[in-house]
């Protein structure tokens, strides 16, 4: 439960601006998934501009500031990611860095959970170790566990992007649900 | 020499827009600092669009095939970057992004050096470490030595942007050295 | 303050087996800052075997059960490690392969503090990274900050080895206090 | 070949002291795949004291000696190593941080290959993308691929340790000729 007795906001952002993307997919199957007490936001990053601090000095532009706001307003984040030569994309890293900048840091203090969804062998891991590193800068708390580095995406979903693996499912909630306890036990 | 017996052709890439970054003041001076026998041109990245592979598989933007087509001309690639958040930026990552796809590859074989500013102590050796993972990826080889971490750049640029601070162009030259002499030895 | 009412008790790991270490002299240093309510008891890796997992199916050696005993009776962890070869050394890799194996992890969920010392600038970031994603998979809680990277330590500390800056001692101070304040967060 | 006319002198070191080891059983595989014009030597590692920069000091112990000699003496390096909590073992570090210090640093300037077996499915990647970080401070130049991470080791050998894959065979195969390749064009 968040602090006004509501249920945990987490806001959720995907790596990627395909519209047929596996990490949207996998984040929209989330929202679906969220335990009791618990509802999730899909976060709009594909409209932000390449970060430029002459330009943040000048003052947010109007889709960062919403950006940064739906972010300080979350409970929770919940990143899912692609990788993109062995690291986070771009576009991902973008909306952090922007989110990151005075005169507030939404990441500060907040608990984080990470998944990613790929066509290969070994998931996501590279770019989610990047990603952690991160966050020790903005001082937010990943989970540890569980890691959820979803292979072989091309075979888990439907043509119409719709997850369709049990095991899958059952990862992205106990994921969710771990976050939700990670949550309550930093509160 | 490259292999047509002109320069060696050398792009750099700054990982910072704004218009007084430090980053893109040194890759300014690395210009005026490369050994005889190479060139430094600058790329433009600022005005690429956040990645999204549907854009892609439509065709390239003309921004992104002439960042392409620069990079493929090169002999050799120059890194200038930032650290934001403890990793490169997302701005360089994008334009990374962009690069890495099909039909060509353009930092394949390529060999590669690597320098940041910071206005701190640490320099950018987390960005740093996070940009040679890519590398690996993205079949390039980058120089191991030395490796230019430039700190407390407040103190060795003048109101101009100009470097004054003979120890860092020492260092910079350095490193022009080296990467001529790497992109001898792979030839 | 521990569960059973009494002082928060920390084990301290130096990852330098040298007599005159600087890093063994912070982790000295650090014993006698403790704020109250905290006890930190230095534990011993030099005398541990290498790591074979022959010898541990056969049964635990004496040393290595002692570090583990040790491990799993403390409330926290303090690790103050050089850095080697852009990593931890081996001697402490060596000890956390000893604690991490069956049939108990004493890591698991326990929160951690990281320091180190150098003698150069850059103080021991590299391997400090690197720990910290090993103890992802060991499920441990680091602080995210402060991050104490001691530099130039040949000038911190006199002869006999005694830290003699005071500003490296408010960081190792602020540290301590942190992680009772995580600790106990975490409770 | 190398500088003498004679084959290529390549030293391998595996990670794991385990008898029935699957890493040490890949490296032994190797010496038997290796290209003409290649021979594989096995150095010992689980002789080797924990690293103490006081014992260094005092002369380095025989079996250290050995080791560094023979380091010394290579044209190239293989690396076959297991991952222990998110990076490369204790036992492997040691060995290095032995390797690594004066008068002279046997690594430097020389081609590496790296190979690790794993019974999961993420094979040894994290493990080998740290030993990648320490070989920029080595100044040691690993191949970038092909990159050879043996997941599922438990149904690739018989039960006396001999590989039985074919396609594992063909990666190890083409992994040593990437390395006689790569220690060509540096030459």
């Amino acid at each position: 439960m968040a602090k006004d007795g509501g249920p945990i906001r987490v806001v959720g952002i995907s790596g990627s601006l395909r519209a047929g993307s596996y990490n949207a997919a996998v984040l929209k199957a989330a929202t679906a998934l969220a335990p009791e007490g618990m509802t999730i936001e899909i976060a709009e990053i594909g409209d932000l501009p390449l970060y430029n601090d002459d330009v943040r000095v000048a003052g947010y532009p109007p889709q960062v500031q919403r950006f940064r706001d739906q972010l300080a307003a979350a409970d929770a984040i919940l990143f899912v990611t692609p990788e993109y030569n062995y690291s986070i994309p771009g576009v991902l890293k973008n909306a952090i860095d922007w989110a990151s900048r005075p005169p507030s840091q939404p990441f500060d203090n907040k608990p984080v959970a990470i998944m990613g969804a790929s066509g290969g062998i070994l998931g996501t891991a590279r770019a989610q170790y990047h990603l952690r590193q991160m966050l020790i800068f903005l001082n937010a708390f990943p989970l540890n566990k569980p890691e959820v580095m979803i292979g072989a995406a091309q075979t888990k979903f439907d043509e119409a992007g719709k997850l369709t693996d049990e095991a899958t499912a059952g990862f992205i909630r106990q994921l969710l649900e771990a976050l939700r306890d990670w949550r309550n036990r930093l509160a």
